[in-house]
């Protein structure tokens, strides 16, 4: 048993005239009129081997608000529950049965508890969102000397993905973590990466991945483009779904002391038409870079400085009539890890993206850009 | 701290014409046109004696939809909690106190960890839905030789209900495990059961029970046999409820190899009328019939295939207008226990019941029956 | 990892003519038509030193009732989770990071595991209702040889209120425990406290306490005064908030075996209108006096025989539409303690108090006065 906490508060600096309220796919405590502390994670991780065949991970949330909820908060519900069953005893194949990761994206894999920035970025997990899970069946493929190596990048505090297999591919629900199954289709997901360790010590890792579906939008009322009465965009809702399907490349230089990574996709999933009125298959895409460097200080912990860049341009599946737009976001930040079990981030973050709000008021557009700048910091305990 | 968690995968693989979408009490993924991978129950046990007299078993499942929620679900609730307060150090005389399974029907007894078709039946486990179990206090009376009697039951792999007494009596408030009470009246159950060992080494075991209280209906508007505009059938909600009694008998022969296991009962509660226009007190009865086979591999585990029937007439007070049908359904299947911690299950499921959903829709009348097959996969993991 | 689990019977016993029914702050099974038992308080406790410089605390109850839900119950919802950072390795300055209790109140910082009564009094909990917790960053300054009174008071079976400083003072959220933080603004708190063992070998404890900061009340429509058509009252909703300040005193003296405990408080706080239109900042007081007597038994455990008298006049800010009412109530009562893990209570309480429920019908007053009698029996379990 172990696990983690994040805790935040959050402020908007910045907002410019005519801006959409801030508005975050990976943080609701950006909002712009009731911003304070938050927890954004409240893990406990249950895990271990139950033989030489059977290892089983539990991870519930207690950071969640119940659907249809606007007030009371912090419930219990499930992230990962999973089976790893493994085929012979040295672990290199292995099923993995039940809800966990869908292998699509380094940052999608790697845990929020190692991640330098604090929410990951939109192109990379509205393929995934959301909570990148799903219900399915995996097969992973990780010879000896890289599962040695998965668990280096990890211990080694360099932020690694953990073990999802050199090769990877898996069947699984479709509509995100913890989501009800809405058809009888199943995504198929496959994944291809390359972690090696060069003469100068360095770590590089590269990955190619792809998936495909068809994804069922949940609708909620809107005027489209602030013009006349309340609808729900046709094409949301049913049981049938559209075509949800996306590749990506992924490229990370390990931080010993300056890192580097990069992920990009392309593909085509759910979005929101511009006149508002219909969900349909769209084109999108998007990826970010990000550079850090990571500081060891005698007496002061560590100290890891970032700056991230991400653009996404495409439909958000996982959010009520699959609002389609464009986000570009500039992301500056320190990490401070006090102590092993003590972690302080600081991020400034400049948006220029759309708020995912579905608002339903005369005269109102759904779904403007927000711009401007949004202060968060983070402390993390880990247990 | 132990538990289980069992994954499915669902088709509906037959429907015949102009029948009803499937639908099924005891797994709400089974629906026609949204199956695939889904976790039907997630389980962790807290449990152990906390002294000579207290022994605490709490069990929480990560695998529930609350209340109004339609897509974000694995929330975590409570199935057990309570307190077993041994009078003396034998264990003789307990009460139990606290939310646990009512005692009524070997079946909802069992553990789901241990049963071997995927399902209880309608007929035993809609005497105490949802969750069979209930908050109240329960007396148990157990002598030191049937204590020892029930718990290798379970431990010898023969599917044993554990120890819920020889004599058992208590009272209840009746609406169902987790469920909120709605009116004064308070269930009573009593039940009486001898297990014993043949000189042939076999075991068998046979029980009566009843139980009797008065059950508060929810109600949700439906349109009466499809004609008309919505109502909300008379008799539902309020604070008086219906009578709600039954009676029941069991026997069961265990599996060494061949095991044979019966279950029927007979009473009246909440139903609603032919017309459906209101919820009354109406008779029903109910039962099944099972047989099953214990085989033992030396290399590859141990197979159990089984087929059960079961035949409901009667209401189903948990479900909203307590729709009153017949259900009948031929279970066949095997258990694949692979080792002690992994157990596959195949089944199909031959069924012609009633559709519990309430419909509002003009000119569609709720509760038909679905007429067709499904075939589910299980994979259970025990930790 | 360890607990409580608080089981209850309840009924209400007498009802004045022309009283509205019964309704309590502290326990929603008290209603006058849908009363038996129930569970107020089901925790786990997860805890423990990380290092000399991280204490960790999470505790989860599984008594909860999502928002919306009507029958569904008993989810799991967070109460603490909460990092103490330890400044130097003895203790003595502490800040308190995350979901915790607010230093307000002796009554609310004990832990109900410890409170002879069965709930807090509506005077001194709704100052930091619901749940006595909120989101912040505290600072708590011990002295050692505090820290070991404080500890002691706990240990000895003395009730005791655990260590929440000699002095305290924190920034937090403001809406309450596991609650969504609706505005910009933040609640301010600060504590002083004097625990000493006189020469006699009692223990008294004074303190002086004071907070304040600005709340935002939830609407639901009501008639107000049961006149016309329904409406929401102004002042509730929105981003912006009430002011919410009050100042409070305590007097403990511990039961070696008689034992006598009161608190007042005063302040101004969010109360609806007389005409019950709209929610303004009104002026509250209230505070209640309780006297006790511990006696240890040789072979029958403590029992702990109480009287308690509370007044409150004022509003209840985490109640919609935030009701402005008097509360009178006398609560007569004994606990026993039968063994360390075992205690039963029960309890007579005389109200003269508001129904808080918002009642949207026809010719009906929302927020009259309950004139009764209730009767509670409680079976706590430790462990």
């Amino acid at each position: 048993i172990r696990g983690y906490t994040q805790f935040r508060f959050t402020r908007t600096i910045d907002q410019e005239t005519d801006s959409a309220n801030p508005n975050l796919l990976g943080d609701r405590s950006v909002n712009g009129n009731a911003e304070n502390f938050s927890i954004r994670r409240m893990r406990l991780i249950i895990f271990g081997d139950v033989s030489e065949h059977l290892g089983v991970y539990i991870q519930p949330d207690f950071a969640n608000l119940p659907q249809g909820a606007t007030t009371n908060t912090f419930f219990g519900q499930l992230r990962d529950t999973y089976a790893d069953v493994y085929i012979d005893t040295t672990k290199i194949h292995r099923l993995r049965i039940g809800l966990s990761k869908v292998p699509f994206g380094f940052e999608n894999l790697q845990s929020s508890q190692n991640r330098v920035p604090l929410d990951r970025t939109d192109p990379i997990n509205s393929a995934v969102s959301p909570n990148e899970r799903d219900l399915g069946v995996f097969y992973y493929w990780t010879p000896e000397d890289k599962q040695k190596l998965f668990r280096d990048l990890v211990d080694g505090g360099l932020k690694g993905s953990g073990n999802y297999g050199i090769f990877g591919i898996g069947v699984y629900d479709g509509q995100g973590g913890s989501q009800v199954e809405q058809n009888l289709n199943l995504h198929t997901v496959a994944r291809l990466t390359w972690p090696t360790r060069l003469d100068s010590g360095q770590v590089v890792e590269a990955s190619v991945q792809g998936y495909t579906g068809e994804y069922v939008v949940q609708g909620s009322a809107i005027r489209p483009l602030g013009r006349g009465s309340a609808i729900t965009p046709a094409g949301t809702g049913g049981n049938t779904g559209h075509r949800d399907q996306r590749v990506g490349t992924t490229f990370v230089y390990y931080p010993q002391p300056f890192g580097f990574q990069s992920e990009w996709n392309w593909g085509e999933g759910p979005g929101l038409n511009d006149a508002q009125t219909a969900v349909e298959t769209r084109w999108l895409q998007g990826g970010y870079a990000m550079v850090m460097c990571k500081v060891d200080t005698c007496d002061y912990g560590i100290f890891t400085p970032y700056c991230r860049w991400q653009y996404y341009k495409g439909g958000y599946r996982s959010i009520a009539n699959a609002p389609y737009g464009t986000h570009n976001q500039w992301d500056l930040g320190v990490e401070w890890q006090i102590r092993k079990e003590m972690e302080l981030v600081a991020e400034y973050s400049l948006v220029d993206g759309a708020n995912l709000n579905a608002i339903n008021q005369a005269r109102v557009t759904s779904y403007r850009n927000f711009d401007g700048g949004v202060f968060r910091l983070q402390f993390q305990m880990n247990y």
